[in-house]
Formats: C-alpha cells, sequence, structure tokens
C-alpha cells in the first residue's frame, strides 16, 4: 500500500460524503451551510483514519464503514463550527476560507453545527450494513468520545485555562478529551465494525492514543513556526493560548524530542500490529508520514 | 387515574432525571450548566406525555421509558439553551430565572446545549431495559424529530421568518417542526417501546400532532393575555414575532375556535383509542386539561 492509495481512501471518503449530503433532503436554508462547513476541505484525517483500519483487513470491508466515518466528519465539523463562534475561540477563517458565522451569521452556525452534531448519530442508527448491536457501540464510543466526557469535556477545559498557566498533566488531560478521544473513536469504531478481539482492540487503541499525541505537539509545533499557509488559521486564537502549548511547557526542544518519541512507539506499535495480525498495519505509518521531525528541528534551530 | 396521577408521574421523573444527573460524572464545570438549565422546572410535558402512555399499559411499563423521557428532556433542554443566546432569541429569563447564557457566559451556554444534546442520544443506546433494535428506532426517530428535519429545520425557519410576514401554512411548517415534532416524538417512543401494532401507532401519532397544534395556539393566545407570570419569559422575543402567530394570522377569535376545535379532534381521538384498545385513554385528557377555552375567550373578549 503507498501514499496514492491513502489518498484514493481519502478521495472515497470525499465521493461518498458529498453522495451523502445530496440525498439529505433537508431545507436548503440549512444544508448549504452544513455543505459549506463540511466542505472547506481538511485532511479528513480521522474518517480516513477509520477507513484505512477497515482497508488493512481487505478492500471489501471500507464500506461497512462509510456511514460512521461520514458520522465522525460530522461531529468533528460540529466541533469546529461551534469552536470559531465570537463566545468561543473568535476565529475569522478556517481552513484560509471565512468560518461559518462570518459566511452566515452567528445563529445560522449555531444551528448548522446543532444539526450536524444531531445527524451524525442519525446516520450510524440508519446503517443497515451493521447489526443492531455494533451499531449501538458506535453510538455509545462515538456519545463517550464526544460528549460530557470527552470532546465537549476538553473544550469548557481549555476555555476555562486561558486566562492561567496549567500543568502538562491538565494540558494532556484537555487535549486527550478535546482531539485525542475522537482520533481513538476512528480506530476504536474500526475495530467495532470489524468485530476485533480484546487483544488487537487494545493494541489500536494505544496507536490511537499515540497518535492524537503526536498530532497535538505537531500542530503546537508548526504554530511556532509561524506558517499561516499551512494551518490556514488566522491565529487570534493563538495569541490568547500561546502559553497553554507543548513547546511552553516542555521548551521547543523538548516538545521536538516528545514528537520524536511519539512517533517512535507508534512505529513499534504498528510492528506488533502486523506481527500479531498478519495484516499489512504498516499503511497507518502514511498517516505520521507528513510529520518530519527532523526538518521542523531545524526549522525551529533546536 | 386522576390529577394527582398525573402530578406524581411528573414527580416520578423528576426523581429519576436528578438521580441520573448525580450518576453522570461529568465535570463540574460542565455539569453546573447542564444540571442548572435542566432543574429549572417548566412542567414536563414531552417527558410526562410519554410516561403516561406507557402507564396506561400497565404502571410496570413507567420505568421501560425513564431513560427514553430524560433524553426527550435532554433534548428540549439544550434547544432552550441555544434559543434563548444573544445571536438567537436573545432572551434573559427563561421560567422567570436568568438563562444560561445570563447565569454562566455564552461560551458555557453553547458546550452545555452541545453535551446535553450529545447526552441525550448516550442515555437511549445505553438503555439494556430495551432491545438493541429498539433502542436503534427510538434514536433514529429522536434524529428525525430534532434535527435537520425537524426541530433545528423549524428553529432556522423560524428565524428566517422574523423580519416578514408569513402565510397560515408556513406558521403551521415552523411550529410543526419546531415544538410538533419532539411533542409527537414522545408519543411515537412510546408505542416503539410497548411494541403497538400500525393502527394504534397511527393514532396515537395524530393524538400528538394535534397535541402539539392545541399547545402552540394556546400559548400564542395566553401572550395575548400578557401574563407574563404564567409564561415567565421577559418577552423580547415576542415583540420580534408578534405577526407570525395563530391570533394574527385567524384573527383571536378564529384561533380561540381553532384551539376549541383542536381539543374537539383530541377528545374524540382517545375516545377511538379506548375503544380501540380497551385502555384507559382518557388519562391523556390531563395533558389539556390546563387549557381552558371558555376562560381564555373571556380573558381576550372574543
Amino acid at each position: 500500500m503507498s501514499n496514492n492509495q491513502f489518498k484514493n481512501l481519502r478521495k472515497l471518503f470525499e465521493e461518498n460524503l458529498n453522495e451523502q449530503l445530496f440525498e439529505q433532503e433537508a431545507d436548503i436554508e440549512l444544508l448549504k451551510p452544513m455543505m459549506y462547513s463540511l466542505q472547506t476541505g481538511g485532511k479528513r484525517l480521522r474518517p480516513t483514519l477509520l477507513l484505512a483500519v477497515l482497508y488493512i483487513y481487505g478492500s471489501k470491508k471500507i464500506k461497512l464503514g462509510m456511514k460512521t466515518a461520514i458520522a465522525l466528519e460530522y461531529i468533528h465539523t460540529y466541533s469546529l463550527i461551534h469552536d470559531d463562534l465570537p463566545a468561543m475561540d473568535n476565529d475569522d477563517l478556517r481552513r484560509g476560507q471565512p468560518t461559518s458565522h462570518k459566511q452566515f451569521d452567528e445563529a445560522t452556525a449555531i444551528l448548522a453545527g446543532d444539526a450536524l452534531l444531531t445527524e451524525a448519530f442519525g446516520l450510524i442508527a440508519e446503517d443497515d450494513q451493521l447489526k443492531p448491536k455494533q451499531r449501538i457501540q458506535l453510538i455509545q464510543e462515538l456519545v463517550s468520545a464526544s460528549g460530557a466526557h470527552g470532546m465537549v469535556a476538553g473544550q469548557i477545559k481549555d476555555l476555562q485555562s486561558e486566562r492561567r498557566e496549567i500543568s502538562l498533566d491538565e494540558l494532556k488531560e484537555i487535549h486527550s478529551k478535546k482531539t485525542g478521544r475522537l482520533f481513538s473513536f476512528s480506530i476504536d469504531a474500526a475495530a467495532i465494525i470489524l468485530d476485533l478481539d480484546a487483544d488487537v482492540r487494545g493494541e489500536l487503541s494505544e496507536f490511537g492514543r499515540h497518535f492524537g499525541l503526536a498530532y497535538q505537539i505537531h500542530n503546537d509545533l508548526k504554530d511556532l513556526t509561524g506558517n499561516q499557509e499551512l494551518t490556514g488559521k488566522s491565529g487570534n486564537s493563538d495569541e490568547v493560548n500561546e502559553k497553554n502549548t507543548y513547546p511552553y511547557l516542555l521548551t521547543t526542544k523538548g516538545a521536538v524530542e516528545a514528537l520524536a518519541d511519539e512517533i517512535s512507539q507508534i512505529n513499534q506499535i504498528i510492528k506488533k500490529l502486523e506481527k500479531d495480525t498478519g495484516k499489512p498495519f504498516s499503511f497507518l505509518k502514511e498517516f505520521v508520514s507528513y510529520i518530519d521531525v527532523t526538518q521542523l528541528a531545524k526549522e525551529l534551530n533546536v
């Protein structure tokens, strides 16, 4: 499997997402802002990660996870819309495009987010390729990852930490809830859909956990290089939050080392998964291939 | 069955709701605003309606619907929190108490709403008294009633109609989506939990539809009597919206007549349900007993 196949997986996801949106018979006033935010790109990391694990078990498995992958992107997208609101991070741009409340208005952005959040659960519930019991498990996991014990909890903790300096443990907790849990869901969802046994599930969860952490440290370091083009954000929120980042708490050098360590652990887990299952798990390396620690260290002079 | 039993049902619901909240292990920063809005009273019409239909089939059935009833109240409550936001109806008071964003702040109100919305689906998914298939049906119905084809669609249509006069059909569509669908869910959920056959389900749905309409016309007429104590609202939003009401579109007299007609249809449906099932459906009359059309006509001089 190659980088091309990774791109194909993302393309396949986007095709299915668009199809799904055309099938939605929601009123155009609501469908427009939903589509706007769903279609302003992004790397589609979460759904592609889910589909990639299915692909590792055979290309026929991919379609079993498509609705769940779309649901996951709905949840991720609603969280971006609400996070960008003036009362929250107050961002005008997202991926280089006007945020939802800038493109439409605040009320529309709030409601588009609410609609995406609600419909996400509908997509999983209606997916008759899966057994009712699997759908229930997926919904429970998604609630746990994104609700009052997951993403939303992380978001409120993050907001409340804005005006004070936090500890490394607190930062880890915030990121684990705010972004880590949803990455873990990508992996856990694949395990539920594939009916994998507990051992493999455990290893996969570990992969998800380390992947989420690597993703966040990399983001923080990337922000330091100040490359707006790459992050596509206007940066308002980062100024406020600059102290509560890995580079600030670990030093830049420390954060680069922590990132290198996460990548190395991810590679070890992949090797172990490949050995234990006989499946080509090395494909998952694609998901960290965009992280170039050596290059990053050079750019940041550490 | 009597008015006392109706109150007992509401009391039972509130006890179970409080128990549920104490079991939630969410962070206190999030649990506080969730509890605040859930516990500032209200008539609990939606969950009590669900439980009442179960009660009609035997008091042992009540507990089967408790988690779904709580989920329904979560959804209703999230919608009130978000509707009250400055970008939406901009209400400072709800049921005589400060609205969530006034009591806390806007970001907290948005996130508390998001958490309630998400956790609602979790409550149904985890309810192992019900078969996975029933849980899936309940989730699908709840998504349909509250999402991009239901409540949220009604809300965006409502906001977009604020600055222009709408037709009676449009008003009916807005109310059907914004409030009617969730009342219908109360009834449909009971039918799913009781595994009722299609005929009875159809009649029950009709009851839900007429009940939702009666509820809304009554609300509009009550607003005309200007009794703030009863509605507990500060009234900002009504000023803006005064033209898009049943009394405005039908005349006050016409709206009172329409309300009387809805009540009469509701009573007929109840009679038919009682005859067809042999169950004491007359209990449902309690739900419209607070509507006194004659008194209302007198107060409004029509």
